[in-house]
């Protein structure tokens, strides 16, 4: 193809979501979930992160990988436009007017906080806070965030709404349940639950239906009524 | 390669910036210069754009593309340190930790703010005010700006010099030379010439030099003298 171009994959983002469900909408939702950010051996360099510390944020560029990650470009899905889930998934919106995954390069964007450079034995690992990927997900590139030019907050936001007008639930867990978990997994564990997981078209159900969330190795079993979370089951997988 | 994924270009970016010298450093620097973002026949679909209207900016993800457009991945050329231009050309830091074109992946990211979406006999296009690339770089994906996720104005920008600090300077330019330019790009070449295109380790020379700088179609030639930069002859090319 004419218009085809190659790029690698320099490393991979490795967190405490074991799903898809579960991981936040966007990035900076739940800041209590760290991810480490590890390259692959090639880009490990401590040189290539010289002068980072100077930045709170950092952009990472990774790759949809659920569904996507064989596909050649061109064969690959998508679709001119999407439900987001946030529209109560029955209201369609232009895929470039959304940050679906279905997009014709599909490409996610993250501005994440910037914790720590580990110096680990093979290398720098990242340190970040409030990334809204997969464990394992595949990663294109990491950028400085470059607040004159990339925050705009007086931007107009469409139908994105903004967290502070946005649902939170009240979690309920047994603290014999909460002591499975290591505690340091604990207050990520109930922000990622505060935040409803469920699909906005279930908010609105009667019937009370058992979900079960992948996170830190646990399969986290919970009911919802009203906006009363309850964590019914923690399994560990 | 194992790691190698194939991507596809999907459009192109159109503006008056003839040449990478005189490019702003940053998207949102120059809001005078006005961009059409035009995507390939199989993306440029009106549906694909439903629902953007209510964004008042998106980001273009876009490629680098000159000396990097033909390269295979893994074979381009990438360098774990990088020379900033605003630090002078003469100090070291880590690709990552800027937004250089010499990156494993080298893909490019703009905030720009979204002016209108025209819709033109072959579909739509996009007409954005502030994207910091040349004329015809090749799109990757437009996604919406998020304010909620994406605007971090505390955020630290490290060696990253915001604007209302960065010198700007006082641009003369005669009126008969200003007259051969059309009147609508007026504004925006007084405004990229103020942004001072000279590299930063040029700032300080004391001998006077003559710059060209392609813009709409002209060669502006200038000479900076202090905190003044005098246009000497515009040449259409």
């Amino acid at each position: 193809m004419e218009n085809e171009l190659k790029l690698q994959i320099i490393g991979h983002i490795y967190n405490d979501y074991g799903g898809k469900f579960g991981v936040p909408r966007q990035s900076g939702l739940v800041e209590e979930v760290i991810s480490r950010v590890v390259l692959l051996p090639e880009f490990r360099r401590a040189e290539a992160f010289r002068g980072l510390t100077g930045f709170s944020h950092v952009w990472l560029l990774w790759l949809f990988s659920e569904g996507f990650a064989s596909g050649e470009a061109g064969e690959r899905e998508w679709q001119p436009t999407v439900r987001p889930p946030r529209l109560g998934g029955n209201q369609r919106v232009g895929v470039f007017a959304s940050r679906s995954p279905n997009r014709p390069n599909p490409i996610g964007l993250s501005a994440v906080r910037l914790l720590e450079i580990a110096q680990e034995e093979d290398g720098p690992v990242l340190l970040v806070a409030g990334a809204d990927v997969l464990n394992g997900t595949p990663l294109l590139d990491i950028k400085p965030y470059v607040p004159y030019a990339d925050a705009r907050p007086q931007a107009q936001g469409g139908f994105a709404v903004p967290p502070e007008q946005a649902r939170r639930l009240q979690v309920q867990i047994a603290p014999e349940l909460l002591a499975q978990l290591p505690p340091d997994k604990r207050p990520a564990l109930l922000a990622v639950l505060a935040e409803d997981p469920r699909p906005a078209y279930h908010a609105g159900r009667q019937e009370v239906r058992t979900y079960g969330l992948s996170f830190a190795g646990f399969n986290v079993r919970f009911q919802v009524q009203g906006e009363v979370l309850r964590v019914v089951a923690l399994e560990q997988t």
